[in-house]
């Protein structure tokens, strides 16, 4: 059974779970305007109108674009696979008739940004199509159907995770030994983007911010290109890095430091800050269990970096990995208006999270680690090896 | 100047133009929900909520993440970049009181996906927030300045769409010396991505069908992907490839005609055929010019077609090519219902469209070939060298 499969056989007890009759996924020229639900319920992109139906009495049925008939019935998760050449509107209808469901949930949502990959010029199509079937007032959000089947990853899932993160943690190996006075950020980018590219490997996330490299105290923070700027004694250098195995992300930082000339351990302010990190990490992986909210996780690593005398950091502790860096809808984050009712899902298990908290220390940089852990019955465990030590560079 | 902030002027004058106050761009975690807009007018992606905002005025502002500033301000296209923590509603508010629109343009349309980029989610929010400040009747689509955007093409642009397709040309004219019986479908396509990868090239869309090859009588047609089907003596071959330069994509379409022992020209009914496709190119070509409609230029392609005892063909003559293989919102297509609006918008210069009718040949295969002309003032010129004999392979 493949990932695909997996994922629509999901859907239809998930439908069941929830009372929700009948799901539609509604998407056109996927390649430009591509609801990210696609890549989990059918692994191709389609041209035209096409409908992707899954209900909750075990049916899925697919209508489609003649020409991307063949390509879905390859994938083997589709009972029936209609096409057409003019257009699909009777079809739906006459499928939605025969269906009937009560309610029909599609991909919108104002908070979970996985679950919103409806446009609002296809939404119109739709409420009109359903409306000439008296059906328009039956739509629900999908967000629940979607959340967790992102959620609640299989033990297929799981693995390529460990794959991900297994090649990422070996790249970050190789670069202790690369990492040295007078390299850039940019070297440092194109070294470990070389390292996957030989090792056959795509990266988790845009090339251009894939690592993202800091060097020392002037940096730009998250999100931002590697810059020529060089790296030097006294300098933090933190690396934020991620592989893609078989469609499944990884997301990882690791925090260098380059010792003086003469300097035989860091300075005391850079060794605090480490261990205030490492610190918050523990206790929020140990916090995280199912039930719990986000933000109360969240709370645990903020307050803990609080108590110590940092200031918070500017983000969330953890948002889940999967098929997209930043997935699944609950996030581990403060109750801000940005983050809207993420940080209020309660925790389940077969979540995949990051811990990613982060300190500033003046003169020398950043400190920020990244962990991924995975929520079970009981709690959470890592599933990578958590940095444990600051790593540290010669200064010759 | 970059392309980037020449579409943003572009854009200054196109609002005044269209008298149009404003248009906004509303996105988030642009890398999953991608609205097709932002590589036009951004060139990165873009985390938390974010608005770019051009106005009729001349103005152009920026509302994004804290660490997406620095990425949005090296662009250089907006005259202000203003970065948030925990919410931009507030930011957004008060820059549309001050700039009091009397019309607010945003991305959606029913008929043009390339300008249908504004999630459902995203744009209940958007539609709250102008509520509060009693703005939220003054939305309207944004598809007219999307679609000019995309159509009049600058000429770096077309310089851009000239190197992708000389590239193309030349991948295809090493794949002349490489085709013979006994190749597959799958070998072909390896063979012309080897190509594209040795010469540093990306490929126009998806690998899966980057090209599309289709060897006999006997293939499932377009958007497939290659299979295992060998080439044989007596078969039409055909292929489907674009590259990417620059950001900007060339599609084209060459038909091969493969030899059998002891036969000098290809059959008369195959030779017909490919006449009948060069001619109704050249014919729509002849007639595609300015304030003409889409489908009158479809129907001279069809309708020659037909006169020569041929079907018509399932789908659109030609679509226009740009940013993404399929761009700009006017196509040269029938008017069927998926289609909408797209074939009734008059044509105008610096529109760049394929032309790519085909006929089947019994017990031969495909005839397809696809050119890609420029609209001017005047009329349309090729911007490919378009075939003009079939291509013969020899049976050994």
């Amino acid at each position: 059974m493949t990932l695909i499969q997996e994922k629509v056989d999901q859907a239809k007890s998930l439908l069941k779970e929830l009372g929700i009759d009948c799901w539609i996924t509604f998407a056109r020229e996927s390649e430009l305007n591509g609801d990210p639900t696609l890549e989990l319920i059918s692994g191709m992109s389609v041209t035209w109108h096409s409908a992707f139906i899954v209900t909750a009495a075990g049916e899925s049925v697919a209508i489609v674009g003649r020409y991307d008939q063949a390509g879905v019935e390859d994938i083997g998760a589709y009972d029936e696979v209609i096409s057409y050449d003019e257009g699909m509107k009777s079809l739906l209808q006459e499928r939605l008739k025969r269906i009937d469901p009560e309610s029909i949930a599609i991909n919108y949502s104002r908070d979970s940004e996985i679950s919103d990959g409806l446009t609002y010029g296809m939404f119109l199509t739709l409420q009109e199509w359903l409306t000439e079937i008296g059906m328009a007032r039956r739509l629900v959000s999908a967000e629940p159907i979607i959340s967790a089947l992102r959620q609640r990853k299989t033990a297929a899932e799981i693995e390529a995770l460990r794959h991900a993160i297994s090649h990422t943690e070996v790249i970050f190996e190789k670069l202790t030994r690369f990492i040295r006075p007078g390299v850039s950020e940019c070297a440092i980018a194109d070294f470990m983007q070389d390292e996957a590219k030989q090792a056959g490997l795509e990266l988790a996330w845009e090339p251009a911010t894939c690592p993202e490299v800091f060097a020392g105290p002037d940096t730009a923070e998250a999100h931002y290109n590697p810059t020529h700027r060089v790296v030097m004694p006294g300098h933090l250098v933190t690396v934020d890095f991620g592989i893609r195995y078989e469609g499944y992300c990884s997301d990882m930082q690791r925090t260098f430091y380059v010792l003086r000339p003469g300097e035989h351990v860091p300075p005391d302010a850079v060794q605090r800050g480490f261990y205030a990190i490492i610190e918050s990490i523990e206790l929020s992986r140990q916090a995280l269990k199912p039930c719990v909210l986000g933000y109360e996780v969240d709370a645990v690593a903020r307050n803990h970096l609080k108590n110590n005398g940092y200031p918070g950091f500017p983000h969330a502790l953890g948002h889940q990995v999967g098929r997209f860096v930043h997935d699944g809808t609950a996030i581990l984050g403060p109750t801000w208006e940005k983050y809207a009712h993420k940080p209020f899902h309660p925790i389940e298990p077969g979540m995949v999270f990051t811990l990613e908290p982060r300190v500033r220390i003046p003169e020398h940089g950043l400190v920020t680690i990244e962990e991924i852990v995975l929520v079970h019955e009981k709690g959470a465990r890592f599933l990578t090896n958590p940095q444990k030590t600051l790593i540290e560079i010669e200064p010759y």
